[in-house]
């Protein structure tokens, strides 16, 4: 299989390299506008430990939403079960990535995907902590399950959201007003928008995400990171809300769990097999790489990877 | 594998058949309130033919909105993808049963499982035919993938949706209205109040669904019903918007595609291994068969199926 | 006062006539898509019984939604502010024409002036009787208020609204859906299509709607036809909700109370002063006659007409 | 007349002083909910200055929603009509007072007299000065206008609404997200706070009112503020506009242009003859006076005053 495997991603990263059509870089953080649209990188990581990658695989990009996964997973891990009292899990259905109130329910997100839901689980995480010690506390997170100490917060894309934020900080003060944040709103908008700033390879994401393709466990060390039920349940939710809006058209087409960040990455598991990562800059309508869900599509077709039958 | 199977199923009509909260029988379709709450059936279909049942899994119920998956795949068939320039592929994230418009963007449902896109799924089959060519067909289609001539529909629940179902009117006028429907709408609701009407027991209903849990393919038979992509597609559209604003849920807590009526019924299909068919007519606030997901979630869990890991 | 109406009555014709910008005549049905958007007609009746008009005021137009303040006439009379039970009275401040949801709140359109409604309306009027009974009623009540008995209603134009009136067919579904209609959708149907096809003339719109700027009551018969409390509060259900989502902006060009219907015409009151009616077929963006409104703006503006002070 | 008004007052006074239901004081801005609900207070001006008043008509209440009046008013003095380029005229019809999105289109508020328009109002006002100047600005107008320069702003409760006004934070970034602000939310917010807070009493807010029911000019000192037209446009606003949801049920009952604030004050203009302000704290399920509704209502009723006829 990793021959083949190897041969599927240098055909993908030649078909791809080349597209005339790649989406549109995000602008609305001035950072992220300046990023080349020519960039394309894709790893995978099997169980065994093997790491297969194409492209600009060891290229560091902001991952932006993929951050959710791994905070999701630290808040499971601290608070448990009980974030669900202030989260919902479905699939929030919005056409529209601005249209704040369909995100919420009497205050409650629909689901820790969205803005929404992601800033209710900054501010669990950041209970009576100093912001700081919780953006540290996530760093450190990430580094242990990707076994790797050089992923580190870019403060200039941190600081660009934090000044240029608006629609995430209307949603922080509508939680607040409806009494679904302990803290205050520029506490808990500055932990979410340096998770968010987070800066990582396709190699160290798809390193960091194998557990989830494992049930849980690092296939490799052995070590358990979540519990088998939980890592099942996380797959589930970036199954039905991982894409936003777009995400029954990646179910449908894809077949993987996976999450999607407005810097172009995309982390997918293939339950009992491997982690991907893949990257390309430019997005689609539904704010989701083009490029990287083509390659994902592409990857799984020819591996015959899906979670929907052979 | 069977021996601990028909273990599990026994355990569960145990466990179940003393349940004191059994849900709400739906009650908007005169025939159907009258329903014994007490019935519980539950019926599961190996790939080597096995079927194994507990409880009143011969007994036959109103599908309901389980029949919104034969409908797609006989549409798929005949049509192919002609069908997704009416119809979405996006769970509709619609926490009310009755919100109409939500359900709607310019004319076009969100999916074909919820009643504005399976509305739009009988138009497509009603073509240029008469209704009782089209509702002919759909029960012979039925048959010939059950392999059991005795399925047949329920005129008496057939003609009670059709002089009670004014929200189903609601959308078909709708729909007409958008120009997304080329019949008239009493001709439309005609086929689809008789194709939801369709009477099976859960054992017929296993029969039924295989197919999806093996590809496309019925494993038994060697006969192909549809190609493998559509088959996991098919699967996917399950996954993500098979249980109305209780999808997210239902993945997280069972792990598996699975379809829902009102009737109580849930088809679930475990890849690669099994058909699920599930009946208890008391539904929860999603309009789900409580004790139905239960059953699945049981069952799931100590049988170790999910496709989000092991 | 008289000659300096009837002068500028005569100006505006003359201003309006050659008006390049037309708006656009209906379309969706089908008769009223053949009307002449060249047309232009205004009256206006005096309280001393002096009416003044220009252009092709006696020439009949189907009145359309207009119809809508005499339907709520005479449903107060016959059942008083019972019918505040299933019709609210606030403006529904919908901008799209076809958003059905938002136009009800737990089965109870906003106002009696939108379609919904309306149809309240109709099934109040129908009560038990037979549509075409009830048909009759409304005919005569317009033709007493109007004193004229040359008013009836355009059976083609009822006929193809029946046809084609899907958006009205789903609303009056959702309305029985959700209990508020007495009667099946298709005999309400025929009482509301048959109530917009009323055809009447500039002139004749503008007597029978004087009892309306006379507080209730004809001051030239000095006949009473609603307690002044009545005829207080229909005007000012004019003002807040007569123009659909440009009522606001309409009571801020023209102000005074008036209703439009989508076959062009207009009817307003100057209280104590005046009845007003204007016809010209092209609409506006929100479905109201494009240069009826302005006709109504110059005239208000130039005779000083405003009930928000001189 | 004025024998008449004096008598009607003191009725009035003595009707509502010991009613039970008094509504539900605001308790959302914490000084707020510390105001006593047993007050009551009312006045009139006439054109010829002369003031009746009757109860607490000379304890200061704070404004709240009613500054909008004035600073809008403001506005339109200093930038004309290219504020509706960034602010609507229409009715929200929306019924729920933190429903955020309905109250925008595009990023434009529907009206000046709802949250999220008087938001754009003050950031209008602040233009490049420092929101202290603006404030200070404000209160010279109102205190111009009222000829008293005995207004000022309650910095307990602006301070208040500055620490808790989660909701109002929400709109502005909301706002500056839509690109409908210049200043930066917290610097707007603080105008708006500020302007919330002036504390008024009814005779106060009486003569500071009474130019909109003269026609933009003072009719004792002749000295004018606003055009005619203006005037009669912000009373058409205030009709159509001017009680948020309640609007339209307001217009049907009491029949003159009036703007709430939810400290309990309203202000209502009768065009060409008085101004009437009344302040009860206790407010209604749309955030309305109740009693201070219901006082006006009898008021118009028993002086025969509305715009709707005699």
């Amino acid at each position: 299989m990793k021959q083949r495997l190897r041969a599927v991603l240098n055909e993908i990263e030649v078909e791809l390299k080349n597209a005339t059509t790649r989406g549109k870089v995000a602008d609305y953080i001035p950072p992220l506008a300046q990023v080349d649209p020519a960039k394309f990188g894709i790893a995978v990581m099997l169980h065994d430990g093997t790491l297969i990658s194409a492209g600009d695989a060891q290229e560091k990009f902001s991952i932006q939403s993929i951050s959710k996964v791994f905070a999701l997973t630290l808040a499971l891990g601290k608070r448990g079960d009980a974030i669900w009292h202030r989260v919902g899990r479905e699939p929030s259905g919005d056409p529209f990535n601005s249209s704040i109130l369909l995100e919420l329910e009497k205050g409650m997100p629909r689901n820790p995907f969205i803005n929404a839901g992601a800033i209710v689980i900054s501010d669990i995480l950041l209970s009576s902590h100093q912001p700081r010690e919780t953006i540290g506390e996530i760093v450190r997170f990430v580094q242990s399950i990707a076994e790797d100490d050089d992923i580190y917060i870019d403060e200039v894309v941190a600081k660009a959201e934090d000044r240029t934020g608006f629609n995430n900080a209307a949603l922080a003060n509508l939680l607040k007003a409806n009494k679904n944040l302990d803290n205050l709103p520029p506490h808990v908008l500055g932990v979410y928008h340096h998770q968010c700033a987070l800066a990582m390879s396709c190699e160290q994401l798809a390193c960091a995400g194998l557990f989830l393709s494992a049930s849980g466990r690092n296939p490799i060390s052995n070590h358990r990171i979540v519990s088998v039920e939980r890592a099942l349940r996380i797959n589930a939710l970036m199954m039905t809300c991982g894409h936003y809006d777009g995400s029954g058209d990646f179910a449908f087409r894809v077949g993987v769990p996976a999450k999607s960040g407005v810097g172009g990455g995309i982390l997918a598991t293939v339950p009992g097999i491997a982690s991907i990562a893949v990257w390309s800059p430019g997005l689609n309508q539904h704010g989701n790489s083009l490029l990287g869900t083509r390659a994902l599509e592409l990857l799984c077709r020819r591996m015959g990877w899906s979670i929907f039958g052979r």
